[in-house]
């Protein structure tokens, strides 16, 4: 059963012309995840490879791609958990920064903290002599075009928001049986200047543990960060639910309380994984047992092997 | 038993020349608190009138007293949580406020987020009319001292950090068995510029549910993220554990798998509350049935009237 990873590239309503793309990318996601781990990595190593990769992809809303905040700029939110010992690195609200989720886990291992924001975020990229890029060159014509629609004061920021969250994550177990998840966002669209969402806020965004799994969610981050989603999913696998259960529990549970749709990717330290969604759509990938499952809708688990040449697939609700 | 709340001053080693202004600043906050509920106000209007009291003390690390990060600027973070709905709103690395717990239930209000941050948390209080205030006024000679000492390259900032946590938090039930909690801080001495801690997180710096109570913790920031403490307490007590017996077993938790020190206060819905720590000391204060508790070291529990003037105290092991 190990090692194992499951990616997810956001819940919500992904657009038909915009499917393909986001599929593609999680798989190649998490096939560069597992890669990390036959290669002998870590859980971390490969949450962090898994999660760079969809960073630099601009067809997700995190590094490049991330939406803009109500003033165009770009401010990103990511956060990593080590299964092992609790331990955990995040940044929020960080500028010009083109991997946010290495700057969270140098904020893990080189601080004594587990957060930074803003410009001590920043400095402390600097510190760690991290390129600081163009704001421009995180920034698509179609993140662009987003904003400039949703500036229009008839648009509705929540039902816009829905049609593409794009936040990433991963989690992974690797072959000594750690855990780890990783998680990273450009956050909400037309956001106010210095919103920090669910992402880096430890519980909510993302939580590993050895001793229960690790979780990486995804949907609307205030609901998200009302139920502590991902400790809560945690909490139930603690009382013996399964990762699958857990993640349906967990998701019904924010829907029921707080109203809120999303998607999470879970699994257990023994390797079962789940990738379930209250949103109409999350694209998502997992690499196990030298297999490649992937999904988009509800229901879908569509396999391959990992070996296989990645070719476009026609999901059949699009 | 309703209504009722209960407040910290900050878990840690109070030097004896602060125990009493410790202690008394607490009572304060109990009084101005139980006088909001018993005038027919929230949960929410009392727990943010009990912290917006201890923020205005110098005595204690939050607003006017706050510790000064590594630069010898002074750095806020608050959070409020409403049981009614799981509603929050917190504020991170927050300069120049004079309460930054109003600031936090502002964002709750005002907004449609759940935490702003650093500079994007200013403008939004200029924006709601909020005075900014000069650093120099929430600096106090102490806090200088002790940015100074802590600067010398042979010091011990964890056990310096020890002397005096002093973050401040409420929870309270109202008369229709509401309940709330609010916490505030300036984080930890000597901190890295942007460091975010447990205070703003949700789950981890506070947590309130109707269904279940609400904690405010306060001790060492990352250990209590590490374990999501306020949102771990609440799950013993939603498995039929008292306030009491949760908040040990939370303790115990953070104490085991982390080995981190703290104390927290709670109540559950009924009123039943508690104000424990592993710490050497927390200073607390609680006001129900016309009385008001009150201690500093473990075990105390001193009781007077609500009425009676306030007197200074000797604490017995002093």
């Amino acid at each position: 059963m190990l090692p194992v990873v499951v990616v997810h590239g956001g819940a919500g309503h992904i657009p038909n012309e915009r499917a393909e793309t986001s599929c593609t990318g999680v798989r190649a996601a998490a096939r560069g995840g597992y890669a990390v781990l036959k290669g002998g990595g870590s859980a971390m190593d490969a949450v962090v490879e898994a999660v760079t990769l969809l960073e630099n992809n601009p067809a997700y809303n995190a590094g490049c791609g991330s939406v803009l905040n109500v003033k165009g700029g770009v401010e990103m939110d990511a956060i990593v958990m080590d299964g092992r010992t609790l331990d955990s690195g995040a940044v929020s609200a960080v500028k010009r920064i083109a991997n946010p989720v290495q700057l969270a886990r140098l904020v893990m291992e080189k601080t004594s903290h587990l957060c930074l924001t803003a410009e001590g975020a920043s400095e402390f990229a600097r510190a760690m002599g991290i390129q600081e890029v163009p704001e421009e060159s995180l920034i698509t014509d179609y993140a662009r075009m987003r904003w400039k629609k949703n500036l229009d004061p008839g648009s509705n920021p929540v039902e816009c928001q829905m049609g593409k969250m794009g936040t990433v994550g991963a989690v992974a177990v690797d072959t000594e049986g750690n855990v780890a998840c990783a998680t990273s966002t450009g956050g909400m669209i037309n956001k106010m200047e210095g919103r920090v969402g669910d992402t880096p806020c430890i519980g909510c965004g993302g939580y590993a543990d050895n001793q229960s799994g690790a979780v990486s969610p995804t949907g609307h981050g205030e609901a998200i960060m009302k139920v502590t989603l991902s400790r809560q999913i945690l909490f139930y696998m603690e009382q013996g639910k399964s990762a699958q259960e857990a993640a349906d529990e967990g998701l019904a549970y924010m829907r029921e309380r707080v109203q809120g749709l999303g998607g999470v990717v879970v699994v257990d330290p023994q390797g079962a994984w789940a990738a379930r969604f209250s949103s109409r759509q999350m694209a998502w990938a997992a690499a196990q047992n030298e297999l490649l499952h992937y999904g988009l809708y509800a229901g879908e688990d569509i396999m391959q092997s990992i070996q296989d040449p990645d070719l476009p697939h026609t999901h059949s609700q699009e």
